[in-house]
């Protein structure tokens, strides 16, 4: 199965280096990687593991077109407030009929029910596992491990660089000195204010919703209030009571709609929310036949979004 | 689809009210019932909600002939010393090409390679999903939502009623009334000591590693130390120091074969396996791809195993 990757981040890189680990059992070949500061480079029997890049493609479309591929996996960053380039990156895709596998929460947040209906249309495939919790099954778990299952919300602690701030301030750190710290982790966002503000967490609040509680919405439209002006004074003091502070999404049903909100709350230590640490992440479904029941992942690295991208791309290939 | 149901306790009837409430969206339908203590029901035209039995038949496989099901579903008491009758009834209905679904561990603590064998050759599917952790996704998780993953071991916190003992010892109570209370929430095996002495997490540890790390192995091969010997003294002490006690099953895979075992730990009140509560349950898997990620599962009663169930049957009828 050959595949295009747009953009080539940290996440590109390590699932680069998944495909090429996992050639003996899974045939998938990157064909072709298009990015803004790279440039593109294309080889239709396969690309080496470390590309060599000529001058850019003159657009998405074009570099689709000259690649050939089946699916195209899209790891551009995130853009909260439009999900644009990648939503019109998906859109190529589907018009030259490839499935789409995408890391990128922007889309889902922001147009995930055109979208899903366009890749219908187009009879192709749209998956999008690693855009929640890394490669943790999230939509998988609910779509393949849930059936019969109605979702009428959930709760989750989903952002880790907010976490990392905490728990540095927690020692004495300041908030800015935190920030550095998820910085060097290499896990905030490139503009930390969407960590801090919860911006990030408002995306993916809004993307759970939109697949699992069909709520049509966008990050904009989530309550949202973020960690920004949290001091270490209050932290410590926190502390000293046995209480910490997470960036906590929640979701509901309701007869008038869902309500979504990302807020930063005051938690128990020894608060189930609370027990996820450093860039672990917890999600919680709460749902008609099962309870409430949810997924947990310590620890995550790129190398864990990578697999979320892998998981999607073996769904796709089991089904075509 | 036809069921069979052997045994009728709480989750058999917790199971005929859910595929009662489901009946719109899913056409299943028991058509009978055997038990040791109520006999006997069948009605080939789906038996009424509250069922009434008759003398029992004379065995069990004369019941499964006279009810011409498509689906046993086997919910009969643990027996963690050997796994029967459960193996035996799970036999029948192979042979009579009838899928087999269990919540009872037994069988897969004791006999899952030769059981698996023996649904392939009979062609029929053997399913177990209720057996750890109620109905949260474990199997079915690893099965359908990890592809491509390799599992190298767990860490669990299975069995409720040694949380629920330890949460009442720490208010005071003594281990007794501790084990009174749980039997009171209705959640303690029908012998304690199983539950006290860890034989009910061996025997999911058992399970687990037979499925998911192919381990051949028994519950009395799983080394096993359980709370028996807990103070209430003690554990007030440790909760002093911000301490608590878990059964906690852990499972590796080594160069010398699978190391299993179950153990109450001392763990800090804020550590994640100290988080689940009462008769919350998690279960982490250590991965090749995915890193640790893990289901949790919150105040699940017995509803969340008949769901178990369920979910298996929509996946048989899926692929039948």
């Amino acid at each position: 199965m050959k595949l295009a990757l747009i953009g080539y981040g940290n996440v590109g890189r390590a699932f680069g280096r998944l495909i090429e680990r996992k050639r003996a059992s899974f045939p998938f070949r990157i064909v072709g990687i298009h990015t803004l500061r790279h440039g593109t480079a294309i080889d239709p029997g396969g690309l080496a593991p470390e590309p060599v890049f000529g001058p850019p493609a003159a657009s998405v479309d074009e570099f689709l077109d000259r690649t050939g591929a089946e699916v195209m996996i899209e790891v551009t960053p995130l853009n909260p407030a439009t999900g644009e380039p990648a939503i019109s990156h998906i859109r190529a895709a589907f018009a030259r009929s490839m499935h789409v596998i995408t890391a990128n929460k922007g889309p889902i947040a922001h147009a995930y029910h055109n979208l899903r209906d366009e890749a219908a249309q187009a009879g192709v495939q749209f998956c999008f596992e690693s855009t929640v919790m890394d490669g943790a099954p999230v939509f998988n778990l609910v779509n393949f491990a849930l059936p019969g299952v109605e979702i009428n919300g959930f709760t989750g602690v989903l952002n880790s660089t907010s976490k990392i701030v905490v728990e540095a301030m927690r020692e004495g750190c300041s908030m800015e000195e935190g920030i550095e710290r998820a910085r060097q982790m290499g896990i905030a966002e490139t503009d930390p204010s969407f960590d801090i503000d919860g911006w990030d967490s408002a995306a993916k609040t809004a993307a759970l919703a939109n697949v699992l509680l069909d709520a049509r919405t966008t990050p904009q439209q989530v309550e949202t209030k973020g960690i920004g002006r949290l001091t270490t004074a209050r932290v410590c003091e926190l502390a000293a009571e046995g209480k910490t502070v997470r960036l906590v999404s929640r979701a509901k049903r309701t007869p008038s709609g869902v309500r979504l909100r990302v807020r930063a709350e005051m938690l128990d230590e020894t608060d189930l929310l609370a027990s996820a640490h450093g860039t672990s992440n917890l999600l919680l479904f709460h749902t008609d036949l099962m309870g409430t029941v949810g997924t947990v992942s310590l620890d995550p690295t790129v190398e864990q979004t990578a697999y979320g991208l892998f998981s999607d791309l073996v769904n796709v290939a089991r089904t075509v």
